[in-house]
């Protein structure tokens, strides 16, 4: 053994108990009630739980609005400070280009070298041509497992009409390719956001009202139905609305093979945050919209039951003082996203285990096991099992603070849970055995993290 | 008096009894157990059932296909010689013209003074603009309280995106105008055309297969979504698939405003006609595809359980020798749509009623007096209330015969109901008090019908 | 004709229109754009409404509570009064006594000769022996279709168990015979009857605490799965609980033969009433228990929307100086059940028609039309058809007054109604063409009322 | 370490991998990629999986029947033999003792000293008094936080009434003790046991005609109802209609805290094995009764799902020769209940593993995990996590063998699954530690099990 976590309670998808867990080669090694400390580094964990690290299946490092990105992979260390030791990136496909060649691409210019944790990348389908829907069983070949599709967004050039969400569908079934959507109906939409403007509802409050939950439901209806005609399993990014997560559960009560996850903030925060007085609620724009607290209600429950199976932080890193200020006065032109990737573990614990509406055996699996799974990882990854990656998080439970922004690693001038009392927080992670975090402080030197391959046929397809 | 039918027994939405009937001025002038003759002619109904004349909702006398028309209102006495009294005719928006004018441009043209029975109009909204939206609060003045808008039809000018059909809702509301759509996915019957033509599928059977059941549930529960979005009631024309009647009951339970109906040939054929040998289901090709039994039967239940309310013929007279012959080779040109307007009593009677599958009152519902409100026109048609329309069809249950085409006035080389042995026949008819069929033989002029505006806020709306 | 009535609007279950009605030899006899007066008597109803005379099928002349009897048909031109010509009683079954010889006893001692308004029978089965299971299928011999079964009241004799409505449904399924059932599960009431009495919990209000709405919910749901396990139909009285009425719906969406009906007190009162200050509130204890506004809403959604297809009374006249006073200590001997004979119509339409909830016609259908079908009587009741009985109320909907008991015919001490503002009034009733009220009061004899002997086949087997 | 298991792939509910496990004072004590020998006993598990032992938390070893008992602990070492290390007895409450006493008498004479393998209990309340519901909360102190009640079983003393139910779940909310049903309706049953006795029906295959699917599914909603009334969670035990399971299910989704178990036989065995020639059908008797194939794979999909979460197998060793005769000529007569605790793993593991309906994990849920949670054993029992029991056993996935009862070791002289053709078997087995079956074969004292009490807030409650 190199390194021995003594005296803490392991906490898995399903149960808990106290044991020394030990890290060999980068990789869990060994668990036991006392481990020998022979020459050993010994990590005290005594009153703190020991999780996997978390797998964040959904982040945005390399999204661009009206010409202007998103913070980069050179600000993933808010990950690891976060808990989260895997992030899952979508890349879009550059118009002409295939998926494989537009993500080799992205990662040799953009990721290699320059994140802090370990990644892997969904495909974004954007030139929907015949070619690019054969291209995609051989995705897997290269370690993509996963593509999306956005329904939403009219006229962006990375909008996907019914005949490319259903064509992807077709090819991706024998091939083990999950297809995942962001479900919202784009021409209605589209076509209140004019009615909005034009009736002088500039104001980031407007985001929402141009998003009612109907326009999601709707669209996840619709992808299930493709799903059913093409015969193959869905996957259903970003649920927010309460009669979408009751599509999704009462489709898979049918029998159709649909799951989905739901967001850090869908659970915490609300329309209250987007009706802030001035321009404020511009930094709670994200799509779909935060919603009411009666559907954040029942998406805690959702999660509880297992109805949705991950909490993703869909990070995304605009800034406050130019980005999205460039939708000040038309809320259309706010870029879509908020920052998140350090607060998922600290806000569910916070707000799930400690309020009791989930154990955290149940936020082990939101948080780390069931992502893992579903982007084809957990086989390495969202796990303490033997020979799985030495990707851990010791959580210490004591304690209260506030979170404030300029302790955020993420580079952005804003943090959406600013002011939010954190229980507990992260005390250590280890990525493939080495430390990271330690003391609540980010000590990697931010350049370690490696591609993890994905796997086909996912949680989806089971 | 002018008329008095003597010796029926009455059959209305509601029951049936035994009276006289009292035609004056073409208006249902009285009922009673014994009208005195005075110097009335007296037409006797001894062992026969006096109903209204029927309201067939869902007629096409105009629609082009390839540049070749349908059979136009010159053969609507078919409509009379089956006991139906009013059409009403979908007429498409020319480009660049609006809603209002088309119809009455194609009314100077091509209806008025060739008419054998009474018609209104619904218009098809095939000019997307926010012009021809605007246009829709105005329409009840023109007597035309409905459009209908096709979901289905990729790159087709009349096919409606759901920009449109919401736009179109939106207006709808206020106005008492009711939005009809034709429900099908069109971007997977695209897809699955092509495919299905690739794969060397080019028969009549292959229209089937490119639109399966879940293209129409999808549609409709798409259109419904919209319809909650907008605040509007919807009417869903010719459902054909068990799960989009379920959507409707569904959405209906909840508390929607939404309702539909299906058409004869959803309730008698199915998809054994089209798999006829040689290119004999092209007889058959109509929109949605006829499907198996199971929904047939789902579909008889739903019109005695009332969650679709009227039963249209969805006439459409393209010719079997050269119209249907244009898709030989490739179904995905066979001209969508088969006759039906004169079998429509008939078989409903035959196999709804001697059945038992429902009784004749629901029978006059669901061929008069439902369609009639559907439209606006109740206050006039579909009944045989004092002071409606004198619209009346006695129909002899004694004997029964073979349907052979050559007895058709529907000018079209052959019936989808060949050899179908009809119970009964429809005896009688008046159209406002004046005899169009006698003994079974069509007598009109074939030119006395005139349009009935219809009046805003119908069925949909209640 | 002997009687003509002139100048109103004749309202059906399916529309309205203007006409005069002419009665002769007690039958509706003609119905004309005009009729020539002759020698008839001529009744003015301009601006007034002319519909079928109401048909109450839950009334309860005969229930005796410990002892202590309601009142009887003496008090039966509390009906004609508010609009009702038919009522049917529910008579319990002597024990040791076929059901066929119960009613005809009870005919013979306490109606014949004392019914101002026609009647007619339900069954109500106490003797669940073999032998009297065996009796159901003679039942409509003596114009008895329906019987009841009360789930509710434990250690009643009148308490029917499981087994009990299994046998009858059984029995029901050839005949024709309607099972219908008060769904409460009884042994849940006892156990909470007695724990809130212990609790010290005495007062009216006790009464809905021990009736929650899930006790009504659970027997529907009991009575339905007994009805599938036997095949037959079944019709639910007095349903008061949303999830009863959802209950209802859905399985009749599925398939299944249940219907049923609410009553006048639950679309207009709730637990409000229950909750008044002292012993007021045991006027208003029936059961099931009034429920919340939550509850009475849905079932105004309910029978617009046809899922429950008449309102009754339930009228039950237990007066308040002694009757009711029996239970002050202990709610579990307040006999339950309200008058409310006299204010059906008059309450349907000011809070149903005149606030738009309901139309003219719906009115119609749920007071008599749907009542008559289910009894088996619709042949000469509920309709105002040629050959019917000439059962007629004219509804003047000008001007309001305010319901005060002492206008009221019941002889009971209170009425569930006072200081309701009632909008138009019964202006005249004919009870098979003889006038009974005249002018907005009774001047019937009281005495004139027959029996109406019901067909099998009523409207749960359609 | 005591001993070591090495070169097996350890299977737990959420995934499986490769690594060597460590014995230690009856405990699993380590867990890591490879263990050093020391002077462990090492046991060589190369190309076989290790689970946790197997919890069967529905056993009979106590039910009597006519007089007539069950084989008890003393052949408990068929559940060893089939890889089940603990399971949980229903004890019948003896009438006029309490619960607590009546498992504590039948522990202390009929099975300490005569289990070889652990065991817990379930109370059976079948003395119906206020006494013995306030003796509910005071359950867990004896280690008993389950207790059961039938509903089914007309007229035998253990059958419940809705009262006994209701107060039953009212007593055990507070107190976190699961209330477990038996859910028919005993009423039914009843009356078409004699019918179909009175009809002749007296053959095996009258058991399945007598308990339709729906006395089961009328029974779920009713106990589901209660709970609701109650606020208490419920558990279902036997599942057996699919119509039940959908009743958990979308009670469930509702947000009831409902769940239930299915068992082996209603997986895999059907009404084909009732219809079985002679009286052969009689060894298939048990209640609920064996279901058609149609139930059946919907159970499965159940079980996959996570609509129910455990799988017992109910076992009942009544032998053929003697007990199963008492129903010759009387099918009423024939004692409920099939032997089958020594076949549960081997045939989900050929029907589920092998098949692809479920994974390894799933099995290891269904199997142990769950279960143990259910019965509030889950923190020593049903798992490998470090400090829990050392219950493990040994599959080699090799080969396959006919199950023939000969090898069984239930001492009942039949078996449901004579003929089967199991894929793999059991190769060893620890209890606590210690080996009791080693190369397949049981090498156990038989005397060995202990007495494992459960904690309250069982799997229900979470």
């Amino acid at each position: 053994m190199k390194k021995i976590i003594k005296g803490g309670t392991i906490v898995t998808a399903s149960g808990e108990y106290k044991a020394d867990l030990g890290i060999s080669d980068g990789k869990i090694a060994a668990c036991s009630a006392s481990l020998g400390n022979g020459d050993a580094e010994i990590i005290d964990a005594s009153g703190k739980y020991i999780m996997p690290g978390g797998v964040d299946q959904h982040v945005h490092f390399s999204f661009v609005y009206n010409g202007s990105p998103v913070r980069g992979f050179e600000t993933s260390s808010a990950a690891a400070a976060g808990g989260t030791t895997t992030v899952v990136e979508f890349v879009n496909q550059e118009q002409g280009k295939s998926i494989t060649a537009s993500i080799k691409d992205y990662e040799r210019d953009r990721v290699a070298g320059k994140a802090a944790i370990d990644y892997s990348f969904h495909g974004v389908l954007t030139d929907a041509s015949e070619e690019t829907f054969r291209e995609i069983p051989s995705l897997p070949d290269a370690g993509i497992p996963t593509i999306k599709l956005f329904m939403a967004y009219k006229g962006a050039f990375y909008h996907a009409d019914d005949a490319a969400v259903f064509r992807s569908l077709q090819e991706s079934r024998e091939a083990g390719v999950t297809i995942m959507v962001h479900a919202e109906n784009a021409d209605v939409i589209d076509v209140l956001q004019k009615q909005l403007l034009a009736a002088g509802e500039t104001s980031p409050y407007g985001h929402a009202l141009s998003r009612p939950p109907w326009v999601e439901v709707e669209a996840t209806q619709r992808a299930i139905a493709l799903a059913i005609l093409a015969e193959a399993p869905l996957y259903v990014v970003h649920v927010s609305a309460k009669g979408a997560m009751e599509t999704i559960r009462d489709a898979a009560a049918r029998g159709v093979r649909v799951s989905g996850e739901t967001c850090t903030h869908y659970l915490t925060l609300d329309t209250e945050n987007l009706a802030k007085p001035g321009f404020e609620g511009a930094k709670y724009v994200c799509s779909p919209a935060l919603r009411t607290a009666e559907h954040r209600e029942a998406l805690w429950q959702a999660v509880k039951m297992g109805w949705l199976g991950a909490v993703s932080s869909d990070h995304c890193g605009f800034d406050w003082a130019f980005q999205k200020h460039m939708g000040e006065g038309d809320f259309t032109n706010i870029p879509n996203g908020c920052p998140g990737l350090q607060d998922r573990l600290g806000v569910l614990w916070t707000e799930g285990v400690c309020t009791g509406r989930i154990s955290r055996s149940k936020l082990v699996d939101l948080f780390a096991t069931t992502p893992a799974d579903v982007c084809g990882i957990g086989h390495v990854k969202g796990r303490l099992d033997i020979g799985c990656d030495a990707d851990i998080v010791i959580y210490d439970p004591r304690g209260e603070h506030v979170i404030i922004n300029n302790t955020r690693l993420h580079s952005v001038d804003f943090d959406p849970y600013e002011g939010f009392v954190q229980k507990g927080r992260v005390d250590t992670v280890f990525l493939r055995g080495e430390p990271v975090v330690k003391n609540g402080a980010f000590i990697g030197n931010g350049t370690s993290g490696v591609f993890v391959p994905g796997k086909p046929y996912g949680a989806a397809y089971i």
